[in-house]
């Protein structure tokens, strides 16, 4: 049972989390290309050269910030853009890498090249400790639960501050630089937390699709696959329900030898299911497929996760409009459907059940960090969502971690930490999040004070507002990043009025 | 030299800081007894007996809360007082113990005991973790750099935070009971920085004679030697002068054998002078019970560090009006002046040099933090101050820290996690600092924000504030103690009026 849970609900979620932000190399192919036809995609790599110019520096973190017997250093990487940047006074965009290499979040974030010229602002992406090259014992790091002791995101925003400090002494003409924390998803999470816990160290925080109260008590566990649903409801009649019939029909099939492997057939799989535990993977990356397909459901067409059309899921429910099949032809349409995730270019030989995104992203480092602090409670129920019934079960979730990692979450610490609801004493915070995320059920979606300000892009995916303008961005998506461009600018200028509130020194 | 380092100025502050909080059994004679004529002084113990009446408990902490490794608890202790509590909203109003037995800190806040009737308050007195009972590891605590890894402040700050939580939820009555930080000296930096990082835990701090700025860069390392400087010069025609020039004498003296004899003799010292060494600590000695006479110059006669006079630097200074007299003179002056601090009693046999006050405080848990985060440059130079110059030497600390502990001072780290005085963004933090006060010099004494308050106590020594109520209290205390009392009244209001700010459950 505990494996089962590992291996559907709660390591669907945490993968998903994980995968939610690789590149978008595709998608900034449109910048500046405002009449560009809609079905033209122009290539991007001349573009992307152009536009996305860094220099990369490493900078010396002590292991440990919260404890001096260990006191060694490793390199924390960093990138650095400064063609835009105004010295002296000129803003800090600092991005909180999240867990992955630091260079697909700087592709990621095209918000931030967007925007630099008319801030004149510097751009530095950080990456967070345990990924990409900022490993702190090296090829040692994931080794055992003691060399993973220092992967929390308390020592995470401790280099944040150290380099940001650090950089502010280092830079020639970053004196009097106001720094904004920007982030989406975890590194969201971060950027909101980096302000809140370090605000003499970042004057404000965008945080996108930021989870932060996807923690035990906090939301209704079962909002996630909700909401997953939701944008399956409204993409197509049927389709939904397909999906929620479509378990059952598996369980049918999978009963027998020969339903294994019609289902293997249909489903042109690159390895047979042979037994029951195949069939409940399979069905767990099915869930996988519905999950991301929520997403990556962008308005263009784009390379995310997978290639995929304009509204991907729009294109899934052209199969599943029928749920009341027989299940054999019921799971067709299935197939057709998670056809259009992995095959929408039409080369791909056979469908590979262990995988569901390409990347390599740090999805050992993000279940540690969720068998640690980051225990975010998921369950569906099958009558308000479309997947299985499945409870939270934190016991069987805590031996799994313990097996795995040799530690034991604390599903209370997060909130005891980072406030959970109770948030309003701090300030400059910019929350936004796509209706469409499921990400968004566990994000801040209410008034809390005018200075932590919320944003709802209705047509909004996971962190749309931080990716490149373009041409066919729905308005909403335009407006929140005006608005988050215009509560910049007020940071900025409130720093500027107030320049004695940056500076520590002798008086 | 780097010996002499830890033991003339650094230690020295190190010590003081400790010794500063111990407890005021004698003051509270005095209470509930306004008419009490000033040469009178009751027998306390039984009003003491009376007034503070507490319940000790214990809870199971987490040994490392950023980290997953170490997963074992200790048992810290706690005391609770409820006599006077309305539940169900009363305030809760909770000492963020410092450096010693918290039954000390309990004994010696009076006024968390004066103001909880008139408030309705809970009074819980938390102990911070390596010192009086709650020992992480036991007598293995101290035994090693391994062993004091967790003596910081943040793991200090982790614990407080999850003992509100606890008590919050444990409680009958107290979930929606907003709770107000307390403290002296560095607990006092340590209710101020809990406010600063768990604002959703406590509503507002009262930070007294906190020296949150007494780190690099933030205050000149000779202000707090100024004060005390400050404190005689003002006591006293030609006082500060004597003690400038008496060590020049004390050199000219133990330049010989004969002259180390009579010193010894005049002194009356249990253990003589023998050689230059013993000369340097005798001279640390001296400085340490002139740090200390300014520290506890309170208005009425008290046993603190030791039994005293009413302000005992006037009765002390009344024995050096004559700095130009010859060294040996000079120094019968001094002895006299020291004799104040020693004998008030007239019952002490000989002056033991390696001993400047009663009581049995954390020293070495303070050392280690010392010799890790809490890095207070301390300096002298013999022009605006009485003491012989000397230099802030991180090198020599650190090499010294090393060499005691194994671990190495981070000489910023405090201020990158602090804030150093980049603080306006917070608020509710009432900063109380007595103008007689050496620490006052590293304390918050500058208007920031409406939010934060200052409040300086003119005839006020270390955290007078916070003692009980005394007839013979300048009417400053008196003030700043009223006023103390209706910011904790508003922040309660404020608190009432916004209940949801205070809870975390599912909307």
């Amino acid at each position: 049972m505990a494996s089962s849970i590992f291996t559907s609900v709660t390591r669907l979620a945490v993968f998903i989390f994980v995968t939610s932000l690789v590149s978008c190399l595709q998608v900034i192919s449109a910048i500046n290309a405002p009449n560009l036809p809609r079905q033209g995609v122009v290539s991007s790599d001349q573009i992307l050269r152009n536009l996305i110019d860094y220099k990369t520096y490493y900078f010396d973190q002590k292991i440990d910030h919260f404890g001096f017997a260990e006191d060694s250093t490793f390199k924390q990487r960093y990138l650095l853009a400064d063609q835009h940047w105004h010295k002296d006074g000129g803003p800090i965009l600092f991005y909180t890498g999240n867990e992955g290499d630091i260079a697909w979040f700087c592709n990621n974030t095209g918000f931030m090249w967007d925007v630099a010229e008319e801030l004149g602002a510097l751009l530095v992406f950080a990456e967070h400790r345990y990924y990409g090259d900022s490993l702190p014992f090296g090829e040692q790091s994931y080794s055992d639960a003691k060399h993973l002791n220092f992967l929390t995101s308390e020592q995470a925003l401790a280099d944040f501050a150290m380099l940001t400090e650090h950089l502010k002494l280092d830079l020639p003409g970053a004196k009097h630089s106001p720094v904004i924390a920007i982030g989406g998803s975890y590194g969201g999470m971060l950027a909101a937390w980096f302000r809140m816990k370090y605000p003499h160290v970042v004057v404000g925080a965008l945080a996108s699709s930021a989870p932060i109260w996807q923690f035990k008590d906090l939301v209704p566990c079962d909002v996630f696959y909700k909401i997953v649903t939701d944008d399956f409801s409204e993409s197509g009649k049927g389709c939904s329900e397909s999906i929620r019939r479509s378990w059952k029909a598996v369980d049918n099939l999978t009963s027998t030898d020969g339903g294994l492997q019609w289902l293997s057939d249909a489903f042109h799989l690159c390895s047979p299911l042979k037994s029951k535990e195949d069939a409940l993977f399979f069905k767990s990356w099915l869930s996988e497929t519905w999950v991301n397909l929520a997403m990556v459901d962008y308005p263009y067409e784009a390379n995310f996760l997978q290639p995929l059309p304009a509204w991907p899921i729009q294109v899934v429910c052209k199969f599943l409009r029928e749920p009341s099949l027989p299940d054999k032809d019921l799971l067709q349409n299935i197939f057709q459907a998670v056809n259009v995730y992995y095959n929408h270019t039409g080369n791909t030989q056979c469908l590979n059940t262990s995988q569901t995104a390409t990347g390599n992203l740090g999805y050992i480092g993000w279940y540690y960090q969720a068998c640690t602090e980051m225990v975010m409670p998921m369950c569906s129920n099958g009558v308000s969502d479309m997947f299985e019934p499945q409870q939270w079960d934190f016991k069987a979730f805590s031996d799994d971690c313990s097996q795995q990692f040799g530690v034991r979450p604390r599903a209370d610490w997060a909130t005891t930490a980072y406030g959970g609801k109770n948030i309003s004493s701090h300030s400059n915070i910019i929350f936004s999040n796509g209706g469409l995320d499921p990400w968004s059920g566990g994000g801040v979606n209410v008034h809390i004070s005018d200075s932590l300000v919320t944003i709802v892009i209705p047509e909004g995916a996971h962190h749309l507002d931080l990716r490149f303008n373009n041409p066919f961005d729905p308005q909403s998506v335009l407006k929140a990043r005006a608005l988050e461009v215009q509560y910049m600018k007020q940071w900025i200028k409130e720093t500027a009025l107030n320049p004695g509130s940056q500076s520590n020194k002798i008086v």
